[in-house]
C-alpha cells in the first residue's frame, strides 16, 4: 500500500490555510512539564476539520459539483459539513436513529443535508448516495486525504516547538496518529517521537502493532470507553502506516482519563472531550516520560473538545 | 496627564514578543456571530503577563538588580512574577493573610518571594519595600508600561481580523481598556469601536464616565460581584484614557456573567473566570450589537480563566 509522505502534508498545510485554524501551543497544568496542542479551538472543536477540508479541497470540479457524503453523527461529521459549506460544496451526512440532537442541529448549522437511519444501514445509505446521486464519499480516517490533512497538526508543532523530540497522540481508527507520524519524518535530520495513546478499553491499534497485523476489537469492546471519539479500531491503510512510522503506543485507564479532562479545564483552561484527553492523560499520569525543564521538548495533542455538557460537569466537579 | 500613544503599544508588542502567547481567535459558540480572544490561554491564565512583561523590560539595568514589587494575589502577582523570572529579575509579592493557597503555591512556583501581611497593610508593605530594598513596585494597571503592554491585546486584533470593527473588553482598573483603546487609534483610517463591559454591581467605570470625574465605588460595594477580577476602581490616569478613547461602556449581570461561564465552556470549549467572561456576557445577551454574517467584525476579550474549581464546576452545571 502506497503511504502518505510529508510531502504530501506540506501541500495540505498550504491548501488548508485560511480555513482551518493554526492552533497555538499552550502551557500543560503548572509543573507538568509540557505543552498542548489544543484542536478542541478549531471552529468545530476538533482537528477533524482539517482532513475534511483537504478532501473537499482536493475534489475535482466536477464530481465537487455533486457533493460529498459521509457517516458520522460526531465530529467528523461536523467537520466535513463546515469544509464542505466553506468551500461551495453540498454536503450529505447520514445518521443513526438516536444520535444526540444537539450533534445533529449542529450538523444541519452548516446547511447540510442529515439523513437519519438504522444504525446498521449507514453503510449501505452512503454506497446508495454514491450510486444514485454520485457524491463523493469522504471516511473519517480510512482515507490518504484525510489522512494528509490531519497531519498538518504535527507539521505545525514542528515549526512551532524547534525543540520538540516527543509528540503524544490519541490513537482511534487512527487517522491523526498516521498523519502526524508522517509529518515528523520531515524533521530530519532532527529525530522527533510519535507516540500514540489509547484508552485500554480500547486498545486495539496496541494489540494490532505487538500482533504485526490487524486486530478489530469490535464495538461490543471499544464501546465500553467514555473516550467515545477513539472507539474506532485501525483500517488496513492506517494499520500500514502506524506499523511503519509509530513509535510507541501506551494506554490509559478510564480513571486517568477522567482525571486529565479536569486537569485540563482547572489547569489549563481548556474544555476537552474525553477521546481529546487521553494524549494529555498519558504524559498527567507518568506512560510517557518529560523533560520537566524544558517544557516545549514534549507536546500532548489535545484533539477536541465536543463533550456533552452533563458529562462534562461531572467530570470538573469530582476533580 | 500624558496618555500611552498608539506607538507605545506598538513598542511594548515587540518587547513582549516570545515572552508571551499571541493568542489566536477563536469562535464563540455557535452561531453568536462574534469572535473571542482567550488570553485565558496565557502561561499565567490572563492578559496581564503582557504589561507586567513589558514594565520588568523597561527597567533600567541598575533598578532591574534591586527587584520588584507588588501587592496582589491575584492574575497580576502571578504575572509579574513569572515575568520577573523570564527575565532575570527578583521579585517580591505582598499577599494579604487568607489568600487561596493555591494562589500563593503559584507564585512561589515561578520563585517570586512571598510576604504575607494583615490586608490593611498591603500598601505600606510594598512602600517599606521601595524605601528599604530599592524594589521597583509595579502596580496592576495604575502605570503606562502596564496600559502599553495591555494594549497589545488590541494590536494584536487588529492584525489578526482586518474586519473588526467592534472590541469588547472588560473593565476593572481599567489598564486592559486603556490600553485596547489605544491600540484603536491605529486603526485609522478604520474605525474600530472599543466597548467597555462591567459587572453592574461593580460600574464605578460606567458612573465616572458618565459623572465626567472619577466616582470610586469603595470595596464594600464592589466586592459583591463574583467577577473578583474587575472589582479595583479606575485610577486617575485610567479614566483619563478611558474618558478620551473609549467609545462605550455597558454593564451586566450576575445571572448574565455566569451563564457565559457555562456558553463558553459548553460552546466554545474555554473555561473563562467571570471577569474573564463579562465581555462574551454582554454579546451574548445582547447588550452590544453583533453583525452574525460577520463574525470577525466583533471581538470579545476573554481575559481570564484563573477560577476557582468548585465555582467553575457550579457554574456549568447549572447551565
Amino acid at each position: 500500500m502506497e503511504l502518505v509522505t510529508a510531502d504530501d502534508v506540506r501541500a495540505a498545510a498550504a491548501r488548508i490555510r485560511g480555513h482551518v485554524l493554526r492552533t497555538p501551543l499552550t502551557a500543560a497544568p503548572e509543573g507538568a512539564g509540557f505543552l498542548l496542542k489544543p484542536e478542541s479551538l478549531q471552529p468545530t472543536g476538533a482537528f477533524k476539520l482539517r482532513g475534511a477540508t483537504n478532501a473537499v479541497a482536493l475534489l475535482d470540479p466536477v464530481r465537487s459539483g455533486y457533493g460529498v457524503v459521509t457517516h458520522s453523527s460526531g465530529n467528523h461529521g461536523l467537520a466535513l459539513a463546515r469544509a464542505a459549506a466553506r468551500q461551495g460544496v453540498a454536503c450529505t451526512v447520514v445518521v443513526p436513529e438516536g444520535a444526540p440532537r444537539v450533534k445533529v442541529e449542529r450538523i444541519r448549522g452548516y446547511g447540510a443535508r442529515v439523513v437519519t437511519v438504522p444504525p446498521a444501514e449507514r453503510l449501505a445509505a452512503v454506497e446508495g448516495f454514491v450510486d444514485r446521486e454520485h457524491l463523493v464519499p469522504v471516511p473519517p480516517f480510512d482515507d490518504p486525504r484525510v489522512i494528509a490533512g490531519q497531519g498538518t497538526v504535527g507539521s505545525e508543532i514542528l515549526e512551532q516547538s524547534p525543540e520538540v523530540t516527543t509528540i503524544v497522540v490519541p490513537v482511534g481508527g487512527g487517522g491523526l496518529a498516521s498523519g502526524v507520524a508522517t509529518a515528523a519524518r520531515a524533521a530530519r535530520p532532527r529525530r522527533v517521537r510519535v507516540v500514540g495513546v489509547e484508552p485500554e478499553l480500547a486498545a486495539d491499534a496496541a494489540e494490532s502493532l505487538r500482533a504485526g497485523r490487524l486486530v478489530d476489537w469490535g464495538p461490543e469492546r471499544t464501546y465500553r470507553t467514555m473516550a467515545d471519539g477513539v472507539r474506532a479500531c485501525l483500517s488496513e491503510r492506517t494499520f500500514a502506516h502506524l506499523a511503519e512510522r509509530l513509535d510507541g503506543i501506551v494506554t490509559v485507564t478510564e480513571d486517568e482519563i477522567a482525571r486529565a479532562v479536569a486537569a485540563l479545564a482547572h489547569g489549563a483552561r481548556l474544555v476537552a472531550e474525553p477521546s481529546g484527553a487521553v494524549a494529555a492523560a498519558a504524559v498527567l499520569s507518568g506512560r510517557v516520560d518529560v523533560a520537566p525543564e524544558r517544557p516545549g521538548a514534549t507536546v500532548a495533542v489535545l484533539s477536541g473538545g465536543n463533550v456533552d455538557p452533563d458529562l462534562f460537569a461531572r467530570l470538573v466537579a469530582t476533580a
